[in-house]
């Protein structure tokens, strides 16, 4: 994992306090001998009973488990920072508990912005906490945004690979497999986002965490394809000056500057070479062939719930297209009509929250079933 | 002349206190009727007369002339900040003047860094005055090093457009005329800068330039060529992090933002379209071809007073190549001889400097007679 590289290389600076995994014990022990972590918490019972078997008698580490068990590492009290990266819709809670118990922290974990931005901001400001990004995107925008006063921002621009489907026709389109989805050009991910990036809702999701993140309106934000990934983002401020974050595409730079900031800390990365990239290429993003980018902003200009079921929807319309239930241009088809059928709640608590991704999920798996059957 | 759109478009920020022309004195009289300075400065005795009988006679405009004129407007008690402008090693000696008043500086005159880097940034230091740059690619770093720590610097890397002769051969470069040398690809400039952006000296004096406004060695700073001049110049970080600055390449923005600085004022240029634009490319600069730039380094590395001789013996040759005596291909030829027999004084003073800028030019006269009888 590249935090703990992150961690490793720079032992005077960072000491892991908690780890969590969910069900990869033997990686997990393996992690517990080397970081030695006060705490750790895995998926389940049965998984924190493993892990104690396997565990020497004599360790001292605190073996938590299940939901309560990632808050209770997220607010363990000799921790500075949380680096909240658990995928997906899990991530919230969680997020939220290091949030209450004071953590900085370090966002890998779109989600819990796409489901729950308000409400994450505004604990966030009331406990004086930094939610600085991991996300390659928002920490180049981030990065940019310090090269001048947030009031002077005119507009956003989340630049996207294009996936491995960008130049696809439509017809093509029809006819991608699994595995071909899951060759990502530029970006060496998990499953779900390398999906997500393919559909392009990967960088709808990235416009609905940018709203909340910088305090942007969508209207402000914009997609450019540049194939190429060396440009990570870029912001325009009022005066028309772009101020653009690129480097080479590693997880462990972002990391690190989450870990750092203000501060830089030197890696063994290559420089990038411009002559040898040589040429950076822009394109509009197309959303009749990427309909998921469409309908991810029609979903953040609603707000309120529906950015919620957005990523309910997705989350197991996705999980569906990996078990080969439905094609790759299923996908935005599911995700809309869910969310056409979804009574939108504004201003939402955290348990309307809840309950609309409680909804979204069987709405998404009833779609699913009435389109198979 | 932009400064002056800049400050007419935001009469609530800006009053222009102080002017200066050589001989415009038409031009000059118009900006007074506009813009009522309290003081202005033109080049010799017979323009100033000039000038006081062109005014009104109700005009309480205080009119100085020569170089004693132009210190008195640059250390002009009311003005805040001063954009020194003037081309030229002409701009040192107002631009000292004005650090010693303690007026903040927009700096548009590379000369004074390129002559006296180290003494100017001392004097600076002293009187707790803020050196801004002008140079679009000079303000480019300095809004990408806002983006960080300074301490956190690995390298600079300033732009080049490449100038018209990019694609040229060497014996294409050989019957370049001087008509052809002033047709500027990308920025309209004086005639000087542009003949110096065609053998790239230009970028010479700015890699000079940016070892002392940004306290960086040499050989951390890199020239790249992008022929499309979108990116302004980059820094890249410890942690291989790379910011640009982009735009459109247009003076207004760069002067305003030294004026504003740290804030950023609207303007009403275009937005640059990154899909228009299409494609950014980056080459490395072809020394062989561009000797002008080689011996720019190597003054840069050698320190003291070599790069005030560079810069004298430059002003001198593109005068002659202007007066049409030279070739374009024998400007680095010319400089690079004065330099060999110039004898470096290293922690020069800066009666030390002013004579070595006096003997550069009177050597390059001499050198471009021999070439030439």
């Amino acid at each position: 994992m590249s935090a703990l590289d992150v961690i490793e290389k720079n032992p005077d600076l960072f000491q892991v306090v908690a780890l969590s995994a969910r069900k990869n014990i033997k990686l997990l022990k393996k992690q517990i001998e080397k970081y030695q972590p006060k705490a750790v918490a895995v998926g389940s019972k049965d998984n924190a009973f493993r892990l104690r078997e396997a565990l020497m008698t004599g360790s001292k580490v605190k073996v938590f488990y299940g939901e309560g068990g990632l808050k209770e590492i997220a607010s363990f009290p000799s921790a500075d920072i949380v680096i909240s990266a658990i995928s997906g819709s899990a991530g919230l809670i969680p997020t939220l508990a290091a949030i209450e118990a004071g953590k900085d922290i370090a966002l890998a974990n779109k989600e819990t912005m796409v489901m729950a931005g308000e409400i994450v901001n505004k604990r966030a400001r009331k406990k004086g906490v930094k939610i600085i990004p991991v996300d390659s995107e928002h920490s180049a925008i981030f990065q940019c945004l310090e090269g001048g006063k947030r009031e002077n921002l005119r507009r956003i621009i989340l630049t996207a690979s294009g996936g491995p489907f960008l130049k696809f026709t439509g017809d093509q389109l029809k006819k991608v497999t699994l595995s071909q989805t899951l060759r990502h050009p530029k970006w060496r991910m998990g499953k779900k986002i390398t999906i997500d990036s393919a559909s392009m809702m990967n960088k709808g999701l990235e416009v609905i965490e940018a709203k909340w993140l910088f305090n942007a309106d969508i209207s402000t934000i914009d997609v450019l394809i540049h194939p190429q990934s060396i440009v990570h983002s870029m912001v325009e401020f009022v005066d028309g000056v772009y101020l653009a974050q690129m480097g080479v595409p590693d997880m462990k730079i972002p990391i690190a500057y989450a870990l750092t900031y203000p501060e830089r800390i030197v890696n063994d990365l290559k420089s990038l070479d411009f002559v040898k990239t040589g040429t950076l290429e822009f394109f509009k993003p197309d959303m009749k062939k990427f309909p998921c980018l469409k309908i991810a902003y029609a979903a953040g200009h609603c707000g309120g719930t529906a950015p919620t079921v957005l990523n309910a929807a997705d989350e197991i319309a996705v999980s569906a297209f990996m078990h080969k239930k439905i094609r790759f241009v299923d996908l935005p088809k599911i995700i809309e009509k869910v969310l056409n059928v979804h009574s939108v709640i504004h201003n939402p608590s955290l348990d309307d929250i809840l309950q609309a991704d409680l909804w979204g999920r069987t709405e998404t798996e009833k779609t699913i079933e009435r389109m198979i059957s």
